[in-house]
C-alpha cells in the first residue's frame, strides 16, 4: 500500500545509527513536513558530501582538497603531530583553538573486542611521519583501548629522536571535585601544579 | 577549516528532530564511513520522496499516486472512513490490516497549546465525505486532545445520518493489569464482554 519511495526511504533510515523502523517513520514524516525547507537540502547535501569529500591521503582527515586544509596550510607548524583515533577527535581540538601544528588521525584503536590489530589502523604513515617531526602529541581517549594503542605507538616511535607526549589528565574546567571519579581525582591530585 | 559542504551537512542535520552539534557530527562521520552503502543511497532515496510523493487530495495519506493507493482501490468500502490524526497513525492501521474501508487524516488535533483550531485541521473535506458514507470511524490518540478533537467532529457531524464510531478502550493484548492506568482498567471493566 506504501509507495516504493517512501518504503525504500525508510529502510536506510531504520539503518541508520541509533534508529529503528519506529523512530525511521517518525524521522520521515516530519521531513515530509519540511520538505522543501529541509528534506531536499539535506539530500543535497548528502550527495555533495558523498560525492566531494575524501581522506586527507597525508593525515586522514575529511575535506573537499586533498590534502587537506589542515595539511596544505604553510602556517601550521608540520613539526608538531597531534595523533587522534577519529576525524571528530580533530574537530574537536580545532574548535578549542589550542593547536597550530598538524594532525593524525588513526581510524580507530586498538581492540581485541573489535578485532583492530595495528595494521587496521593508519600507524606506519605515522612512523614514516614522525622521522621529521619534533614533537608527537597523543591526543587518544583516555580509555583502556585508547590508552593500549597510545602504549602501542610510543612503543614504535622509541628508536626515532621525538619527543612522545600525551594529553594531561585532570578536573574538567567547570567541574566539581565530589563528582569526579577517584582515578581522575588521583591523576589530578599527583599531577598538582604551583600557583602562578 | 571544515570544508563547506561539511558545515552545510553539518547545519542541516542539527535542524533534525533529536539532533544537536554533536550527534550530527557522530552521525555524519558514521554515515561518511558507509557513503557507498549508505550516505549516496539516503541522499537519492530524500530527493526521490521530496520530489514524487504527495498528499492524497482526498484522504490526505502520502504517496507517489494522487489519488493514494488506498482511495483509488475500488476493492475498499468507500462507505466507511476511518479518520486519523497523522500518516503515522494510517500507516499503523493499514500494518494491524484490520480495515478494508477508507481514511481520513486530519493533520494533526485540536490544540489550544499549540494553537491548532478547526481550520488548521482537514475537518471540512470530511463533513463532505461523510455525506455519502455509512459509519465515521474516529481512530484518535487517545489523549485528552485527541478526545476533544473527537468531540468536536461528532458534533460536526450531527446532523448528517452517518454513524460514528470510536476505537475501543481497553487492556493491550499481552498487558498485565498491574502495570495499567486506573482510568483504562475502569474503561476496560465497564466494556467487559461476555466470554463466548
Amino acid at each position: 500500500m506504501t509507495a516504493p519511495e517512501l518504503d525504500s526511504l525508510l529502510k536506510l533510515l531504520a539503518r541508520l545509527p541509533g534508529f529503528g523502523p519506529r523512530s525511521a517513520r517518525r524521522f520521515l514524516l516530519a521531513l515530509i513536513k519540511k520538505r522543501d525547507a529541509l528534506m531536499r537540502p539535506l539530500g543535497q547535501a548528502l550527495l555533495d558530501v558523498a560525492d566531494r569529500i575524501t581522506a586527507c591521503h597525508i593525515c586522514g582527515n575529511l575535506d573537499a582538497q586533498d590534502p587537506c586544509g589542515v595539511c596544505a596550510d604553510e602556517t601550521r607548524d608540520a613539526g608538531l603531530i597531534c595523533v587522534v583515533e577519529e576525524v571528530a577527535d580533530l574537530w574537536a581540538l580545532e574548535r578549542a583553538g589550542v593547536f597550530r601544528g598538524r594532525y593524525h588521525v588513526l581510524g580507530g584503536r586498538l581492540s581485541a573486542l573489535e578485532g583492530l590489530g595495528p595494521q587496521d589502523l593508519n600507524i606506519d604513515a605515522l612512523i614514516g611521519r614522525a622521522e621529521r617531526a619534533r614533537e608527537i602529541i597523543l591526543a587518544l581517549n583516555a580509555t583502556v583501548e585508547g590508552q593500549a594503542t597510545a602504549h602501542y605507538i610510543t612503543e614504535r616511535l622509541a628508536h626515532l629522536p621525538v619527543t612522545v607526549t600525551r594529553l594531561a589528565h585532570g578536573l574538567p574546567i567547570g567541574g566539581e571535585l565530589d563528582y569526579l571519579d577517584e582515578g581522575t581525582l588521583g591523576a589530578a591530585f599527583k599531577a598538582r601544579r604551583p600557583l602562578a
